[in-house]
């Protein structure tokens, strides 16, 4: 059987290129980089490496600016409460959108808690945020707007430069959540005024439990963890250098090779999304058609459920998803599909496509041979069915 | 030139057969165990079978109590963070040592200003924690009560099992940071009764990046950060299944091979002590002499400074340390070493040796024979040498 994994927004492969250069960090140079000797300045040499990496795959000028931490939840986490615990004095307003990672919803909801004022800017059809209800909300105790550069799970991408100078215009920190997007399309924190930035190494085929916070020298942040005072006394605990140069040499490759596979991956993304909305009656796209993630596909199957197709899929070797992994714990529907404007029964009918760099156009084509029949049984199934359809 | 790695406390080269078990999850099986498919269920199942293996290596019943982190700092700041506030309405009452390591000290620092008490309880001379003073420190107040299981540093284990029956007996949290302990000798939360013990994947001979809190079930922790739900709520973030394959491996090979090995190390440590000591005047071990770890020889030399010890063995290929990596970023002299009541410059002139799987017979013979003539070189050029001693 084909083994089609479009699942890419739930867990990556590591490129092997990627294994090669951090195998002798496990088995060789397994030196602690606080340590004075020769092993620790080699690892010390290592992370200064990996910090450069990242740095330059953000336009980021001081590679000092680059924290790791063990990945974007981590990082949204110190991102948030590090800026807002650090500015509560100044003011305690916190603007963000209805449609950001759950890791983002959830820290502001405590946040909330802790006394801040949270506005969640709703979003229009396409899951593009209102500009002007974000310029609205700003007062003068606002101290952080956060905002996602591109939504893993409808693919829409975020005006951020637009909304990066409105922050910098009002002086307030700007957190860009940029997990969906960092290695799918070109970031510049400094042509885009971002102040704090999320990545994840593991989304852009790095290891898995790297992360990365960007903090532009001069914004404050508070740590949220104690310790031995690694990364500047920002993020405390012994570096994990093999993750960190995974994460730095996967860095290096999506700035290498991002335009070129971002191309390639348009093609195979439109040619899914219009083989599939050509071939199954009552399926429609979510999110943006144009300003969207080039591995992202979101579509939506009238009168089933996204569950039951994951398991029809699978049995056929095809791997994708009902929304973010990150929120399968709940049986809510998608809080980014609600905020779209879609009904429980609409969300709930939803699936998403990830590819990757393994995906081939035969894979794509497979995907497209085999859906309609697996959409047409299920809906056979399906009590919400109207007869006239399954004729 | 030899090699000789005596610095394995720093930072410990990852077991080959742990990587083997590890680079299947990296290349092929890299769902998300969130994911509803059959890459989902792999993750689902590797995670499952780790847990199992890290619960058998500390004698727990209940595979569930064991939380995978980002390393021993995170667990550390989840473990008394944890505790502490969600314990707030009982009382606000901690009482820990003089000696743990830097992240529970800067914790609880951290903890003072959040308006917690906490009692620092002194050690012995040989590092040995005061219990009479221990049992005097309790109040009703108590809510907490962490003390490690062994000093990495000078290697004293402490009467964890008296102490966990004084903090059941009143009914307080008991928490072990059992890094430098797990794997070097047998842990058991349960007839220990140890309600929260954390733990680092790298000082097992696992992964860095990677740790866990063994959560007593009914112990109550608040997590400290937010987002998707994993780990039952209380660690969210994607887990790393991949490091976190590796730490469960290192855990099943740390409890099938820890008797056999500790019992190698404990010929070479004691043949590294009483080698210095025999042949280095003005030598003294630093520690308790028998209750300490087996991989650990704290060596004292007067008159000199560890820092270029360090560097004039590294010449000859040795590592060493002087003292713990993660507080090397101050120049204040160790803590640790100062709590068992040296003096400065006594503190200042120790070398830590963390002995290792790989640590052979040849290696410690190495040591002795070149560490003498490293030692009177410095001596030599110290100011603070009688003249007597150079003779």
């Amino acid at each position: 059987m084909r083994k089609v994994y479009l699942d890419n927004g739930a867990g990556m492969p590591l490129d092997p290129r990627v294994l090669d250069a951090m195998t002798p960090y496990f088995l060789e140079d397994y030196g602690n980089p606080s340590s004075a000797h020769s092993y620790g300045n080699r690892a010390k040499t290592a992370l200064a490496t990996a910090r450069d990496q990242v740095a330059q795959l953000l336009g980021a000028t001081k590679s000092q600016d680059i924290i790791f931490t063990s990945g974007a939840t981590e990082s949204n986490n110190l991102a948030l409460k590090g800026v807002a615990y650090r500015a509560k004095s100044k003011g305690n307003h916190i603007i963000t959108t209805a449609v950001e990672h759950i890791s983002v919803i959830n820290i502001c909801k405590f946040l909330q808690k802790e006394g801040f004022d949270v506005t969640f800017v709703p979003v229009d059809k396409m899951g593009l945020v209102d500009l002007e209800q974000l310029k609205a909300a700003v007062t003068d105790k606002t101290v952080l707007i956060s905002v996602m550069y591109a939504n893993g799970e409808i693919g829409t991408v975020q005006p951020i430069k637009e909304i990066g100078k409105l922050a910098k215009e009002n002086n307030i920190v700007f957190h860009v959540d940029a997990v969906a997007a960092a290695g799918q399309v070109p970031i510049n924190v400094e042509e885009e005024n971002i102040d704090v930035l999320t990545l994840s190494s593991n989304d852009m085929y790095g290891p898995k439990g790297v992360g990365a916070l960007y903090i532009r020298s001069g914004t404050k942040v508070l740590p949220i963890v104690q310790g031995g005072g690694q990364e500047r006394g920002i993020r405390s605990g012994t570096e994990n250098i093999p993750g960190i140069v995974g994460m730095g040499k996967a860095a290096e490759f999506a700035k290498a090779e991002m335009c070129d596979e971002g191309k390639r991956l348009i093609v195979l993304r439109d040619r899914l999304i219009s083989g599939v909305l050509d071939s199954i009656p009552h399926s429609f796209l979510n999110g943006h058609p144009t300003q969207r993630l080039p591995n992202n596909a979101n579509l939506r199957f009238s009168y089933i459920e996204g569950e039951s197709l994951i398991l029809g899929l699978d049995m056929h070797g095809i791997q994708v998803s009902s929304g973010s992994a990150c929120t399968s714990k709940t049986l809510e529907p998608s809080h980014v599909l609600r905020a779209i404007g879609l009904a429980h029964e609409e969300a709930h009918g939803s699936l998403v496509f990830t590819l990757g760099k393994k995906t081939s156009v035969e894979d794509i084509d497979y995907v497209i041979e085999l859906l309609p029949d697996v959409v047409k049984r299920l809906r056979a199934l399906s009590p919400l069915t109207p007869k006239e359809i399954l004729r």
